[in-house]
């Protein structure tokens, strides 16, 4: 694993838990763990069980022990690293944003197309969410008519963390559409299909900052319904707060990230006197993932969806199956990112150049 | 109408928009205020368009020209006034508590027995809670395990009020028993049916105060449901709410009077997966007065269940169908009051000696 | 008043009740009213006490004995019988939205310079709305970041309605963005401020529609705050759902009007540890209309924001102070919503031309 | 570790996780699980990285290689696995409840008081709870009214599970008393300190059970507050719902489990028009365990109670600072158990004797 930031204790906790709770014909070995910071990089290891540290990742990533190269570094080492994994023939997983562009991101899929592949949208196995895209498959919607979807967070006003790397253009790619609006991108084309055109408006609050505050898009998606895609920093009094709410003919349904464990649906199928909004605790019995942590009415958090993933990737390597999201899906929310970048440019709509449809 | 404080603004208003939202074969008019502050009362009067006022309500309740007497004065002058109007042959509405203890309820129920009456429990005329109700009549709920309820508010603590006759025991009654802890009562036994036995706890949290401040009785009821009912005006944080919450075999109920439009419903009967308490709008279409007042989704309020009463007595007398929640149905009510004083005095349960059924 | 409809109805209330709630110079008559219907118009006027009825409203306006024209017409009527009646010297009370487009509006508006006037833009007299413009404009948000809005309705999917004028253009102007949207507008800019530019998505879903079925908008304010304004018939799930949500530095204000009681601050100057979005019961003490109405804690619904409106203009009226909001107002809500019609058109960003400024 | 059920999967889970959140200076090394049923066992142990099994508990917990003797057995098996390992000299770590009853717990706490010792009632390890606590300690609810909790599950009417062991009073003690109830009296004594005298309403709804399905308690705490102590397996609608509620001269407090990282919080010194009830997400910053597991924002669920109460103890048996709930606090819930039960079999109120102060 290369990396040792926040997200580097998030994969290294999943790595330690998968584990405990998936029953999988693989058994990972946490091999070694690359940083930039020696002493750091010591005390991440030890406390995390990684057998060795290196601060090359070019030589690691090379090593004929080493199975999967997992990427948790800043997104512009991303596609350097992914790039020469995947041609080294590892699996490689990736934290999100794939890339700092799509053109970068497109290298990138094409390198990985030979070896199984994964980006870390890992909020695609919140369980509400998932139960979330199994009660759209099913129908439970009818046509949809609206999403509306937005990742809210309040820190972008902290002068204390004006130096984090998220607020370098060149590191970073862009500011909170590539940290957080990439996020909201892949749940909603994951859930509600295809974007064919976006009509962004960017917004940086702190005139000399490189990139932007906050990035809010109309959408057209390809089943006919509109929609309103935002990600800010500047949402002060939202923590992490993100939400998702559609509309179809035949029903709504309603999530939010502060209450993670919950969905909440109506059934517009049902005799109107009796119709509301319901919020079910997406914790089993019958629910995704239920079966595997703990018992119906056991809240479970932000590390699940980590775990989860990594299982399914597991799970699927194991069986042959397709895994998503893959850097081809990841692609498409850079290619939705582009479009939206140049439409705040243009103030006008701007169709995503699809190189592929995203699953 | 005797009595001009807030309830008899209350009634006030009922009589003026009954006529505006139901079609009723009676036309009310309004003839005479009573009360004992002449100023306040002229005051009231030219508001609210009373055509006459008087001091003495004795000479009133006897007027042949007036055929209902409604009664929004302290609890000590409902019996006088009720058992001498209804003697007189009028038609009796009366506030809650009906009377200051069971005895004199009795004789109250006794005397009214030959003329029309209701009683202000005007809660039975949420349009949530009657629809909370109506499922539990239809058997939404199926067999009932438990029922809680509770009213709380906080101005018990404020001393700039405790002049008040609602601090008085000899015009009250009791405190918050009389006060708040009667509706709890009555919407309880409305909803769930007949109390067996109570053992209550009653407190004064400020030493001087001559009535309760606080009351919890813990009850048995005749479908075998067990359950809490609490009042208090010490619940610091509540200004005036008001909650019901039951489950049933088949399903669960919850209502809170700080949301006075919505009902929230679980159906048990679903499969497990798609269970949650949903929230219902009772504004329509389909729910109790929905036809009358607004449209759907349009909120109502505090004085729309005095409204609803008052139309519901009025179709209920122009039909000759029975009207509840009458003096009979208050009646029991007192009569579990009256049981909660001997248990909290002797410490232990105490059935409760109901005269008859309420419905 | 001219029309019978919904809308007839919650201002005959208002004619009703304003007296009962408000001590004002001003007795308010309820001389004529106007319709198409003959039966329909004799049964309202019953109803609610209108003294004569009539099929015409061109000889109405110019009678004498009229002091104030109130328009709860179709939308195409609003600037036949406003410019008619201002023109005759009478006080003149507009449904919204005020026209059918910014260029009749700015007709009327001039017409009514001489003459006081209003636009029932009920949802400013939402206690919990005009509490938090009070709190905007105590400063407590701060520098604001962000606003979102949304009004959402779901019968635009009933095909029974059909019929109805307001799918019909020339009566009604546009469709959702007349009704709904100009509600939303309105709303933004008491709290907001001036819209600089917009940028539009309008959708009607059924194909034979002439009307908007949902229009969302990008805004940019001249506070420099960005933000979403929306509304839809195909909301399903909502009945008549209203959102307000917005993020300064110093704080967060949310709105829903399904909880229209309640207003949700959180306080971004406390300590971190200790913040929260608080849910304030906006019935008192010490907030708008509070004193009017009930006692705190006790529910108000949405007639209340028609007697408040009504209330407002008189005591107004009565000193000699401005009312808002009247014609200018909402002329501006007009310029808006032209500005999204083009908008929607050319797929770009379009300058609100503003006449003035509104309040 | 004895035990390898539901809970024994929680504790593995702790023993893992507590090294990678917080430094600590022991290593836990995980030795040998005990258990009856050698396969599962042998999964459990495979799963969790148990070095060795076995059957027999007797001689385990004598052994001179163990430090630590966890018991996750059935409630009829910690009395005598407790006191062997105490008095072996080890240390011992229990399940709640404590024992089948308080004379049983008197022996277990008598017999441990030379070794470190902890029960897991690890709901005081929830942070928002723990800030519940550290609000109360600091004041923030000024003198304490009305302290009202419940824990509601809903699978006592399965009667798939009618062969459980908690259904045999043999092994479980009591029923829904021993399971959640005893949570409930844990939480409460800890919140809002002793508890004087309890009457207590116990049901079995299903005539053949032996244990009791539901149990309603009545309390008098020694700060002069009442409250309403409940617990049901048949509370349909709810999976697993915990609720705490507090009223104090100085503010309010309420907590949900099924909304496990929030606690809401009315500040009653406030001036009242701002007043109103607050959701705090407690993930930080400043919050307990904030520091030690994501980030601010960022979900915890289930599991990590007993990471957090597995690090206090260890952090506690590190510095020699006293570790709580220990089996003499354990013990106090017992005897409020057991008077519950008197209560409920004569009817009247039961003091608690107290052999000592639970913290």
């Amino acid at each position: 694993m290369i990396g040792q930031g926040f997200m580097g204790r998030a994969h290294s906790n999943a790595f330690h838990q998968v584990s405990h709770f998936f029953d999988l014909p693989f058994r990972l070995e946490r091999k070694l763990l690359c940083g930039r910071n020696e002493r750091e990089l010591a005390a991440t290891a030890d406390t995390w069980g990684w057998a060795e540290t290196s601060l090359d990742w070019e030589s690691a990533v090379e090593r004929p022990d080493i199975d999967v190269v997992d990427i948790a570094a800043p997104n512009d080492m991303h596609a350097p690293i992914a790039i020469r994994a995947a041609e080294a023939g590892k699996m490689v997983w990736c934290e999100k944003p794939l890339s700092l562009d799509a053109r970068e991101g497109l290298r990138m899929a094409d390198a990985a197309r030979g070896v199984p592949n994964m980006v870390w949208y890992n909020y695609r196995r919140v369980p509400a969410l998932a139960y979330a895209k199994q009660l759209v498959s099913e129908g439970r919607l009818g046509r949809v008519y609206h999403y509306r979807a937005a990742h809210l967070q309040q820190w972008g006003a902290d002068t204390s963390r004006a130096g984090a790397w998220r607020f370098q253009p060149g590191v970073a790619g862009s500011g909170v559409s590539a940290d957080l609006l990439s996020h909201v991108i892949d749940t909603a084309l994951w859930i509600n299909g295809p974007i064919r055109e976006v009509c962004a408006e960017r917004v940086t609050f702190v005139p000399e900052r490189a990139v932007d505050d906050a990035c809010i898009l109309l959408a057209r998606f390809e089943n006919g319904s509109v929609g309103t895609l935002e990600a800010s920093r500047f949402a002060v009094g939202c923590r992490n707060r993100s939400t998702v709410e559609t509309h179809g003919s035949q029903g709504m349904l309603r999530f939010d990230l502060d209450a993670i464990n919950d969905l909440e649906f109506l059934d517009a199928t049902e005799p109107p006197e009796i119709q509301g909004l319901r919020r079910i605790s997406v914790t089993g019995p019958n629910h995704p993932y239920a079966d595997r942590f703990w018992r119906p009415g056991h809240a479970l958090g932000f590390e699940h969806t980590f775990i989860a993933a990594l299982a399914d990737f597991l799970g699927a390597l194991a069986t042959g199956r397709d895994f998503h999201p893959n850097f081809d899906d990841a692609l498409v929310v850079q290619q939705i990112l582009d479009a939206a970048i140049r439409s705040a440019e243009t103030g006008s709509w701007r169709a995503v150049s699809a190189s592929g449809a995203a699953q």
